[in-house]
């Protein structure tokens, strides 16, 4: 790597008069001088250090990102929009970890991001435990929470961006007792996360509206393990061999995933068990990953406007970097469903 | 952010008595001394700076990594392992850009390691053309290169792991073959790649090893993008259409995708256009990324042995970076074929 004192014999002008250049301070240089020292610079493509610009100003231009797991394309996605942003529109780079959800790794992440001299973090789909959050925030680090509301009663230090979760799984639900069903099934992977509480309750709120609470359940499946690629999918698949087990009347006709890798897995699970989607079972996911329309059938989910939250998420991080004066705020995006092929009209499955 | 004289004045001890502690340089010192530091340390929650290290050594634990998208899950798989291995085995941070198969990105994104310190990087599946890696090494760059092996002629600064393209094309060919299958096609994307032009090939060795050569071809379909989170999917979709649009004898029984998401593709715009898979159409993937088993039919693919070579990839850079005298080499994996249900025999094809 090219130094300073490299461009300076280059140019055959002194350290000092380099670092001028790199500073700006030319207004006094002879035209000539400025003239060689560009040439060298470009020559040895020398290229200011960061370390040193970070000793100066105290910060990197560096973001860290959090997901559970990039193994899940939902994180993956969202992690490339993210990405792509941050480098293209504001020069940062982005340092990235994997949770699995454990809040040690959470922290372990925020203490890292602080020795490599970086401010501002984005975390996604966290635990429902906030405090290192707010640790995090007090040690000067700016933190943007994606897939969660504010904590009541909480003080606002972290951005939160997210979908309304709560209206996610209500709409999904919805979808399922709009096509007749009422033996419902939301099916979610245990362990405590905002996001999943926040759904938990969309769905309990459209059964008891729709006064079939008693004929409702949620079914919180184990992941085997929380490290490897197919966590979500494994719950799905698992939870599906258990339901098709049951007897046909004490089965549910109509289930709602927790996401849509989950859903993947229940399909994949019934169509196993020998049981038909839509016309045995009726699923809904949530998330609308690309994939999902490519699956057979097609899945019907809740979309979720990715690009628009990211940009959201990115814009913050890099205004509150800019002035630590602007407040943290929470920002609430509205859901929409999408009707593919997973979910039949319940008349038409008795016909079949 | 605690620095080094907060924890003096907390203590109640000089600045260089703090950085005696941090340093190691205690044997002269007052236990009482040494205490009274370490538990302002603790009380302050003060680490050393990354910046400071960073400074001395020239270098700071942390690694570049370079994917096309993590939006391909195969690729979120592959990081998601990197990212862990780096982390808990040496603690090293990650840090990650797409390159969406740019040179230019590919390049800016080692500019920026450099300014960052690091001295290391990870790149997968990168374009035919290294020459911009030679440059990073030259600058004294460590770079391991995934999926794809040493160009012939050049010289050995870069490490490269892979899985044999080739072999994992020859015998996913070979397994249409030995179902009887005769007219062949290989899709892939357009855009050129050294792991696409070995997958190529091992297609067309395999084909003119069974004299099948004048009844198989390639397909190179267009992306509409390189930036979103379908591209391959799309391609595969596209192809589908066209195919399905021929005439059944100009049609090709037996299709060995690029990889997996575009097998998912290929599937999907059959079934969009009426042909059953595999049962008018049979297909093969590549990856054996772990969604291919939920597939309905689940995907054949070939199988990567993707925790090994990710060890064999973080263990490289480690030990290159630890000693720079470590020559380069090659390692290349052997892929395997995994039987799903998305090729059926030829004969059973016409039965039915």
């Amino acid at each position: 790597m090219s130094k300073i004192r490299d461009v300076a014999e280059h140019a055959g002008v002194s350290a000092s008069t380099v670092s001028n250049v790199l500073n700006g301070r030319i207004n006094r240089m002879a035209h000539e001088t400025l003239e060689r020292v560009e040439a060298a610079i470009a020559a040895l493509k020398y290229r200011p250090s960061t370390t040193a610009r970070q000793l100066k100003t105290g910060h990197t231009p560096m973001i860290g990102l959090l997901v559970p797991s990039l193994a899940n394309p939902m994180y993956g996605s969202i992690a490339r929009e993210i990405e792509t942003l941050a480098q293209e529109r504001h020069g940062f780079r982005i340092m990235i970890g994997n949770t699995y959800r454990e809040k040690d790794k959470e922290t372990r992440f925020f203490e890292d991001l602080v020795d490599h001299g970086v401010r501002g973090c984005i975390i996604i789909s966290s635990l429902a435990e906030e405090s290192h959050f707010a640790l995090a925030s007090a040690r000067g680090m700016v933190v943007v929470s994606y897939d969660r509301r504010v904590t009541p009663g909480d003080d606002s230090s972290v951005d939160h961006v997210s979908v309304d979760n709560h209206e996610s799984a209500r709409i999904a639900t919805r979808h399922l007792i709009d096509n007749g069903h009422r033996r419902l099934a939301f099916v979610t992977a245990s362990g405590f996360t905002m996001s999943r509480q926040e759904k938990i309750h969309g769905f309990l709120e459209a059964v008891k509206k729709a006064r079939i609470a008693s004929s409702a359940e949620v079914i919180a499946g184990t992941p085997l393990s929380e490290y490897g690629d197919s966590v979500m999918a494994e719950v799905g698949k698992l939870t599906a061999a258990d339901l098709a087990a049951r007897k046909p009347a004490q089965r549910p006709t109509g289930i709602v995933a927790l996401n849509d890798v989950m859903a993947w897995g229940l399909m994949s699970g019934f169509r196993e068990a020998g049981l038909r989607v839509p016309q045995d079972v009726s699923i809904v996911g949530m998330d609308d990953v690309y994939l999902s329309a490519l699956m057979n059938p097609p899945l019907s989910t809740v979309h979720l406007p990715v690009r628009e939250m990211a940009a959201v998420i990115v814009d913050r991080l890099m205004r509150r970097l800019a002035d630590p004066r602007i407040r943290a705020a929470e920002f609430i995006f509205k859901p929409t469903l999408v009707e593919r092929g997973s979910v039949a009209p319940l008349r038409a499955r008795k016909k079949t």
